[in-house]
């Protein structure tokens, strides 16, 4: 058994969806019982989520799941005629069909578990099971979708319950140490831990959302990475334990999603600060990255950076601070971005911190923050030094 | 309480579904409780259609309604975030969300029941209920879609099922007496009987689809045809008891989607005559009007109508048939139509059907076939008759 997850990039027209019908087709000479997750057709859910903002200033919802919904629906009911059409049973399944139950709120649901009793009696019957990604059906019996990652999670949940593989196929090639298109020798990794790919992912690595890859971890899933069209190897995501190279930087990733804050003249006590990190997250405002200077007559200065997507709300929040801590001075940073190195090799190798602040003195590169946890070392970064940190930090840990 | 229609052509643009919310919010102040039964937008359910078929000569029909139904996902959704958006609160319910159970074989569903809690729920928290048209869930989970005036059915049934009165918003203004494109003078029935709305629908008329008032019939549900956008008086279907004008003739009906077949020396046998039937019937092809000659030197000509979609099937019985009488010849006329006169007044007054043969015969038209029911007449004739014929019998009979 095995789940092939194909994203909406690999289903985005008919002659692509036949493509991959015939990998599916040759695939069942290995496998007998087949489950494809797809995607919606390419751009399909952002163009229904445009049609949305036409309507609605605030669309409900609610109802904008139900909207989205519909964008896997008609890749899957597509896909399953070009299987049947090709001769190879096949039938498809809604994420409420294919017994996928959720909960939390709507456009961002999560998995809360999967009935694959339906899934399991038609792959009995011989025939390919393609389940919509991204979708599930909640308590209420509300249709709700998973949010960002979401047919990628649909997949690796599955795989999970039906105890199997789980293979995504995308539109690259695999997981490179580096964006390619920022670092043009980067390395193919042919096997990553979970670990370093949750990192990875969740420091700003498109390939694949963190959030699937812990469901990977969790549940021991062996999860492989390739590209949906060209037949060359990928890359399997996987336990640290065996064939992982003992590398101590294994990637770099680049979040260009980034905005710093940093208010000066901040009356120093530890109580300022909770109740402005409090108001922060009462507004459910991310904060990443904190930074405080020491204390210089009673007054601090705090950075700290967030979501662009936030800044709205932040702007609320800043004139309310300002209104309460007389004084205060405020500076937004939109030109930044983050940058960080992620590797297992890093819980036993002292030093990588040190080789890197190396580099930005050498190459001139001024960082604002710097943050570390057990597998990585976050930078914040003028924009500009981009290029230049990627290469320097590239090629000196030959990424 | 009451249920509102609008069909695609009402809700085909984002302006179109904007006026339609303002007229439901005036609504309100008259009705507490509204349930609004959407079509897919404009042409939607035919272009996903034409989709399938690129992609399958014979597309699965139950991933053709999985398909299908996604139309009216959208349009649901759309509709209700504008009502939300306008400060009218709505709630979107696919068929299976507002309990719509359903039986029969994929594109051709029936509702089998409806379970009406959910709408009833959201109704008394002041919800405008807004309800997918047309589809539906059947026993084994399947999404089902309802064929043809699916979405009529849907809003009759479900008015059936709430006890209150239907209205269906449409792209005429109301109900002619003949069809206003064919005869400008028709005039716009204020009231038609259940029974001869049935039969001027299954006849050809194409407000609304016969099942959708048989079905308020069978309920006794008022049904109310109207203008989606223009603010005329649309005409009412009820009991015939009270106030349906006594006429004669209330309607005329023209179907063009008539083929007719001539079998002639057919050796004559009631046994032989069944056979041709029964193999008809055992091929799913719908046989309409029939004559026949009498028997000459123990042979007989058959004439019989069918719908022109069934062309393909019927080639194949003719060539059996050709195989199993030797001798016999077959004409195949596509280039003529059914022309119905309906009226329940007819049960009561005889010589109709006389009047028209004068008619006729006054006019040089000549009819190759007629068939009477108890509250109408029918006759084929050849195309090129059509405006003549139905100029002479609407004035005649002050349509």
């Amino acid at each position: 058994m095995v789940v092939l997850k194909y994203g909406g990039s690999s289903v985005e027209t008919i002659e692509k969806m036949q493509k991959i019908a015939d990998k599916i087709i040759d695939r069942r000479k290995v496998h007998q019982k087949i489950v494809v997750v797809v995607s919606a057709m390419g751009k399909t859910t952002n163009s229904l989520i445009e049609t949305a903002k036409k309507v609605s200033h605030n669309p409900s919802k609610r109802e904008m799941d139900l909207l989205m919904s519909t964008g896997e629906q008609v890749s899957i009911s597509l896909f399953a005629m070009i299987l049947n059409e090709k001769g190879c049973e096949a039938i498809a399944l809604t994420g409420f069909q294919a017994g996928i139950k959720t909960e939390g709120i709507h456009t961002k649901n999560k998995i809360a578990d999967i009935d694959c009793r339906k899934i399991k009696g038609h792959l009995e019957k011989g025939k390919v099971v393609v389940v919509a990604g991204f979708q599930g059906l909640n308590d209420l019996g509300d249709i709700t979708t998973l949010g960002r990652g979401g047919s990628d999670t649909t997949a690796v949940a599955l795989a999970a319950k039906l105890g199997c593989t789980c293979e995504i196929y995308t539109d690259v090639s695999g997981i490179y140490s580096v964006d390619p298109r920022l670092y043009k020798d980067a390395r193919k990794l042919s096997v990553i831990s979970y670990e370093e790919m949750e990192e990875m992912a969740s420091l700003g690595s498109k390939v694949m959302e963190a959030r699937a890859v812990e469901i990977g971890h969790l549940y021991h899933v062996p999860i492989y990475v390739a590209s949906s069209l060209e037949a060359i190897d990928g890359s399997y995501i996987k336990e640290s334990g065996l064939q992982v190279e003992k590398r101590s930087v294994t990637g770099l990733s680049i979040n260009e999603n980034v905005l710093m804050i940093t208010l000066n003249h901040v009356p120093y006590s530890s109580k300022n600060i909770a109740h402005i990190f409090m108001r922060l997250a009462s507004a459910s405002v991310n904060v990443d990255m904190i930074s405080q200077t020491s204390p210089v007559s009673g007054y601090v200065n705090i950075s700290f950076t967030t979501s662009k997507e936030d800044i709205t709300i932040i702007d609320e929040i800043i004139d309310d601070i300002k209104e309460e801590f007389k004084g205060i001075d405020c500076l937004k940073d939109e030109d930044i971005i983050k940058l960080s190195v992620v590797g297992l090799g890093m819980r036993s190798q002292s030093g990588i911190a040190a080789n890197i602040f190396e580099i930005f003195a050498e190459n001139d590169i001024v960082f604002k923050q710097v943050t570390t946890s057990e597998i990585s070392i976050s930078y914040t970064i003028n924009k500009d030094y981009k290029q230049k940190a990627v290469h320097a930090i590239a090629s000196y840990f030959n990424l």
